[in-house]
């Protein structure tokens, strides 16, 4: 298992050879990664600061003593009165931050806590944790890889629990509730879900609804939960009786194009190249214009991380990348088609998480 | 009932006031104050801004669907391959925003989104959102009125719960449990609660645990819970048996400096004296140095929210505000006590919402 102190350590590493001097977190999944846990965040700043000389918190004095059973960082506190410009002073002091600080910011932090940090060192310059924190969380261990992997075993189970009881006449609402049991009953969290019915699929992110199912509709399903801090995300398509026209030929496209990005991951390949052999696939049977979406995103204690599969991401893959690969073919007013795997990059390719097939289920 | 229209009306009109010409917001509770709605926040950027001449939405394509079952404002959409850079420069050539904006930010927002915006408009000078939205949501109109009256309800009878059961044996977290039933089975939700014996009570924010309660015990509860999309929140005491000694004089002292808090707030006044009454009871009595944070904070759709009642607030008391008065005395290693109202400031003063009354409980 991977210690806070591990990862500070593995962090201060690409500090120094991206040129990094002061990372700076708010309360959220970075902080979660680094050091195990997060405060709760709030309107006080709260701050975690890592320097080439020391890591210490900015953090209100209110909440101090709730914090200091998850860490010994030093703190920096700051109460109601004083406010926590002083503190913040004696914290980038302390850790030896000069005023041309290289600075490395938690994009996800509240945009007042960012200019709180960025007024303290006026003459910094400022980037976010692309290369840093968000580099380093891309690469999983052997704890993430497990924990993904029983993530993935609970998504396959909720997929087929929805499957057992799908048939015309429920709602896309009936079957996110069937799904979200099965996490619920498996000791999960469900966390998303898209049910797509026909034309509502043809929306990449349809919001799941009302909508009847009926013989001969084509169903996106995509779902994803959280246990142990890690996620799932999967998607697969269903048919009710009989696909709708055209349908077939579709789906088939798509698994071509998952199978093209399977076998174009590897270690040292870019990730624009990925998605240019799903898109590749798609494009060349003509239907480039409805995959209208990224070929994937990295999933791990978040749902979307790095690294992003886009057509003009510049990542290059490594060993131990956990990403999502889901092309999709989305056909206005008639239906969609999405097929997702989750992967992690092994030295000879990607392993798949899932152990459901991806060809189409005629329930 | 308060329309989305009138909303971005009175919006206007405080931009005017304030020479504000862009306010941007984030998914958010800012935003959903202004629309009733607010989409699903992840990492692809999602902001409404809105000017003198319109209001927009730059909107990610493939949310775009679900989203527009919300509203009918114009969506600047872009997708992955594009990003968002060119839609968000047509939005605002069409709201007719200058380089010379005057932009007012969601202090809330990601850090990468605030980025994206003032990439966008480098010139623009930046202030948060604190003179415009943060300003309207102080004045609560009747409907919010109404809907903080009933949750303050909820919170007195989840209070009222856990009183009827209390006892020495009994862990903080077994009292938290009773609360958080009582708030579901008003079909409410519990969001927080501090339960702090004696000297856990000391630290303000105790993080609540498996302290066991034993006679002559006092305890700090201060909790709260949403329904209907807005806040409770209020602290009351309670002895088990025999308060400790020194105990009646602090309550005391801390009642009286709620009460001088009361007797101060009136439409007019600024936040810092309504702080500077109920310090000035605590310090006058020998315990200024032991009241370690703000004397308030406003209520709404968040549990914190403008106006702040701190030392150093200029911010102008009016009717309609909702506010706590919570001051305390914290004893390290002996107790805390901590007395909270919320009230609204009506033209004579404040109206508290909660029916129950200060006084000790000892049970």
């Amino acid at each position: 298992m991977t210690t806070a102190e591990d990862r500070l350590n593995l962090l201060r590493q690409i500090m120094a050879q991206e040129n990094v001097t002061l990372v700076t977190l708010g309360p959220g999944a970075h902080m979660q990664w680094l050091l195990g846990f997060h405060p709760h965040a709030d309107e006080r700043p709260c701050l975690l600061c890592i320097s080439h000389n020391g890591s210490a918190f900015l953090m209100p004095a209110l909440n101090a003593e709730g914090i200091r059973e998850s860490t010994d960082l030093t703190f920096y506190e700051w109460d109601d009165a004083a406010g926590p410009n002083s503190a913040l002073q004696h914290l980038l002091t302390d850790l030896k931050v000069g005023g041309k600080a290289n600075l490395a910011l938690d994009e996800t932090m509240r945009a007042d806590f960012a200019a709180l940090i960025q007024k303290a060192l006026p003459q910094a310059r400022r980037q976010f944790l692309t290369s840093t924190v968000g580099a380093l969380r891309m690469r999983k261990d052997d704890d993430e890889y497990k924990r993904l992997k029983r993530n993935a075993k609970i998504a396959d189970n909720a997929m087929q629990a929805a499957w057992q009881v799908l048939k015309a006449g429920m709602r896309e609402n009936d079957v996110a509730a069937v799904i979200q049991k099965s996490f619920a009953d498996q000791g999960a969290e469900a966390k998303f879900h898209i049910i797509g019915a026909s034309k509502n699929g043809a929306y990449p992110h349809h919001q799941t609804g009302d909508t009847i199912l009926k013989e001969g509709d084509a169903l996106v399903m995509d779902i994803g939960g959280t246990s142990e801090g890690y996620f799932s995300d999967i998607t697969r398509m269903v048919v009710l009786s009989e696909p709708p026209e055209g349908y077939n030929l579709i789906h088939q496209t798509v698994d071509r194009a998952v199978k093209a990005a399977l076998q174009a991951a590897r270690p040292g390949v870019r990730a624009c190249n990925v998605d240019a052999a799903a898109r590749g696939v798609i494009t060349d049977a003509g239907y480039g214009e409805y995959f209208v979406h990224r070929t994937g995103h990295g999933l791990g204690s978040e749902v979307h991380e790095q690294p992003y599969l886009t057509s003009t991401s510049e990542t290059v893959l490594e060993e131990g990348m956990v990403f999502s690969i889901e092309p999709g073919i989305y056909l206005p007013g008639r239906f969609g088609v999405r097929l997702e795997e989750i992967v992690i990059l092994r030295s000879d390719g990607p392993e798949i998480l899932s152990e459901l097939p991806r060809t189409l289920n005629i329930l």
